[in-house]
């Protein structure tokens, strides 16, 4: 401490930070337990714990990982539902030095045991519904030393190859665990496995520097906003091995709410968790979102201002116009796996007459940088309209790809990061993502956003869902084709899809290449393991047929 | 980057922080560049500029500064009111690497030739009613280099040593200076010098990384509880050079609010300032807020919900009363130079069943973990009722006093800051402090809090202000004394003084040995130069009388 003393009047050097300053997970446990005495956590149908129970449990569960083998630098793989469990391991494991890797278990038996295999995770903590995957996989992990299985009780659910039962474990294991107050903050603290799009998953990782700032800085934009207060009682409904369920779970523990964890997420449970417990903060992708609509809508249920963030895909204007409708107070956020993930927020308290939509991709949070930027890394003029790649710095964006030096470059080429998204910035700098860069159709010379064209699809009344892609064109290059899911027992009309789309070519909204080639109605549309539209398998039937 | 990739798998090292993600001054600043286009910042009955032109200006400030030699690691001292100039000169100067010495203009002259040898300050921007005081200093500074002048236009305000008028020389310069985008964090940004209650000021100093950490964590605490907000307009009623404002500046910049900076304190000006900008967020000391309420007062004012955040010594349950009564929503916080500021705040969210006060110090805000503890350093229990020493722990705290390693070791004895407050904690983890180490009154063995008999004799109805002090006893080393100033016209019956005391004693609030030996009726008490009572003087008075 005394190098910063001598540093007035003098030359400033860089003293190495006061290890007791650290930016570290613990610290956000040690500020949960501020004022939150009476703040509950809650599990599916369980009794409630205290959040004082959740640091004992914390203590446990890292005596538990040590007593089993786990020592710094070791990885321990979480397989479970959005559970208290998941939140204590949250903070256990990177707390005792560890690395926590939230298993993506949407992804293929296969790529899951790849994932298992570059992390080289030593302890499998496994709910008893993923016990038969790995029983498929367990032979092809070298590395791993143990499991623990999440039995919830069911005693015949533990499997011969099991270490024990995470229940028993817990309980036997001692609360006093010593947690080094030094810890580095610059140690790796979680890796999660994003869907590649082409070829094998990807690994981001995260530092406790990054979680303590990244929680900041989202408590600092919604707080500012009135989008979350000390009497919030939140939920998660993205799910928490998506990075961290989007931070929310740290956020919420650090502020002490009350939170309310839904384990697999089955619509009608999720609904009365809602109504048993006052949830009033959630965040989600739109089709969970619709989901959760649709099953309050049946029961004859009206929501009374739960906060939903909304985020992972367009949100359309007519699902926003029904969700506010439906009672919910939605706005849009952007982020992706490598940004940690949350770069922007919509505002609720933007003044009406900057004509943002809730739905608008919203507003940088504090230290995050961003910039639209052309082909030669320029960026474009902040009118709304310029399209460009959005590129971002912040505190918390991953430092690259595990064990892919290429990919890291490439995501990090020039000292940003590179989204892949195309985005406009408004001069007020809201963002708005018009397409992914892979996703944009190629014509004429010109950039087509298909999610500007699918945006103005959606608001035909017999839509429930559509893609819009590329397909190949000897002389343009490639050309739009629109693939429409009809809604339940709807004849969505052609032409007038196809009309809609010249007025607006007529109105100069978008390109007169933009004009559809083609429209395809469609039973389903393919998704991705995060539930997603998957454009690239839509673009190799467009390539087939 | 690619240290941290190859973390995962294997043992964790600690990579260099990646320098584009530093937490510099200059990503507060922005952060407010972001939603806030149409917000103003105003300077008294001037003009309001835009936060453009705030950024535009902190550019030419720092070229004004470059072309007049300053550069990295030299001290820019500031001696002005509170304007945006200060708050340009907050950003300005940390941002090109040099640190700003915002100048204690309470300290005698002496002081404050004292403490600007100290820093070693090579330019001293002054606003010319501080003229005549650096005249006197001036030829006692020989690391000055150059005087620049706030004139406000009188142009005869200019004195013949002045390097040149402020609004002259920053029109001159140029608003595109290259910042150092790769700036380390832990250079220092400030410094300040605390009224040392005994010898000479002692310096205090923050961090980048201190400033922007403080910030979010303020940020995050107040926008939870709802006490701070995009739509808010904030005007500073603590002086600016005294911990920049508590570091409100920095939290209302980077939200981008409005902001109204009232220069010189003057009480009608204030009252104005707040009408015809409907300012809804402040905060200060119980003297200006008692200031303010009287002047609104005699004008037949009332204020709708004017939040005002208020610190630096305890609010009487009378003036509390007082002040939600005038329409103000007062809540305390708890702070001190060397904790840059900011500990704790209290919860207008609390629930009722709580009964805490609005007066109460507070809960820490998140980063921030402290302990009340005995001499032993042991903690005491968090009874509410236990005393000791708070002892804090945060990652924004002065490592130490400048120049003076005996007072920092002390400062920092066992890895924890020392506050010299006298506190306890509630198992809510609610902050209370009780008195200052200095001022607890020993007597027959017990520790008697001169706060706790403030408190209930203000409570007295013609009591306007009091001090109670121990003054030397041979038998019970010390006994107390209260010093009291009656209100205006009034006789406070000191009798009943007495039996009020009694009475606490009777019911077990107070030890026996609180009971005053003797009450004193005074004209006034004499004050520091930041307007606290002053007990040293008061106890030199008693031994003398």
């Amino acid at each position: 401490m005394k190098e910063a003393v001598d540093m007035i009047g003098s030359r400033p050097t860089a003293p190495t930070a006061d290890p007791m300053s650290s930016l570290t997970i613990g610290s956000l446990l040690n500020a949960a337990l501020v004022g939150s005495a009476e703040r509950k956590i809650v599990y599916r149908d369980q009794p409630p714990i205290s959040y004082h129970d959740l640091r004992e449990r914390v203590g446990r569960l890292a005596s538990l990982l040590r007593d089993r083998g786990v020592g710094p630098g070791d990885t321990v793989a979480m397989l479970d539902w959005d559970s208290d469990r998941y939140l204590a391991s949250y903070f256990a494991v990177p707390m005792m030095g560890a690395v926590l890797q939230t298993v993506n278990v949407r992804l293929s038996p296969d790529q899951i045991r790849y994932t298992l295999q570059q992390s080289r995770a030593r302890i499998l903590i496994i709910h008893r519904d993923f016990a038969p995957l790995v029983e498929a996989i367990r032979h092809d992990l070298p590395d791993v030393r143990d499991h623990v299985v999440i039995t919830e009780g069911a005693r015949d659910a533990l499997p011969g190859w099991a270490g024990g039962s995470y229940e028993d474990l817990l309980a036997r294991s001692r609360a006093d665990f010593p947690f080094d107050e030094t810890l580095d903050e610059n140690n790796v603290a979680t890796t999660f496995y994003t869907t590649g799009t082409t070829g094998l998953p990807k690994g981001v990782c995260f530092t406790h520097r990054q979680l303590v700032l990244h929680s900041l800085s989202v408590a600092a934009a919604l707080g500012a906003d009135g989008q979350i207060g000390y009497r919030d009682v939140y939920m998660p409904l993205t799910p928490m091995f998506h990075v961290h369920a989007w931070g929310f779970p740290y956020v919420a523990t650090m502020l002490g709410l009350t939170q309310i964890y839904p384990g697999r997420y089955e619509p009608s449970l999720i609904v009365d968790l809602h109504q048993r417990h006052g949830v009033t903060l959630s965040h989600c992708v739109p089709t969970v979102l619709r989901m959760v609509m649709d099953t309050a809508d049946s029961q004859g249920i009206k929501f009374d201002g739960w906060k939903m963030l909304i985020g992972g895909s367009v949100l359309s204007p007519d699902l926003l116009a029904a969700a506010q409708a439906a009672g919910l107070r939605v706005l849009a956020g952007y982020g992706m796996s490598e940004t940690g993930p949350v770069v922007s927020l919509m505002r609720a308290s933007v003044p009406p007459e900057s004509g943002h939509s809730a739905a608008r991709s919203g507003y940088p949070i504090p230290l995050v940088t961003v910039s639209v930027v052309d082909d030669a890394m320029q960026p474009v003029p902040r009118d709304d309209r310029s399209h460009g790649e959005l590129v971002v710095r912040s505190p918390w964006l991953t430092p690259g790809y595990v064990g892919d030096a290429t990919a890291s470059a490439q995501l990090w080429h020039g000292g940003w990061l590179h989204t892949q998204d195309v985005a406009t910035l408004h001069e007020d700098g809201a963002l708005q993502i018009r397409d992914r860069i892979k996703d944009v159709i190629k014509s004429g010379g010109e950039w087509i956003c298909s999610q500007t064209l699918e945006t103005l699809i959606l608001a035909e009344p017999d839509v429930a869902q559509v893609a819009v892609v590329g397909v190949p064109h000897p002389q343009w290059q490639e050309r739009p084709v629109a693939f429409i899911v009809p809604r339940a027992g709807a004849r969505p009309d052609i032409t007038r899809i196809l009309l809609t789309v010249d007025a607006a070519v007529e109105r100069g909204e978008i390109s007169r290449y933009a004009r559809l080639d083609h429209v395809e109605i469609v039973e389903d549309l393919p998704l991705t393991s995060v539930g997603k539209i998957d454009k690239k398998a839509i673009r190799e039937w467009s390539q087939l047929g």
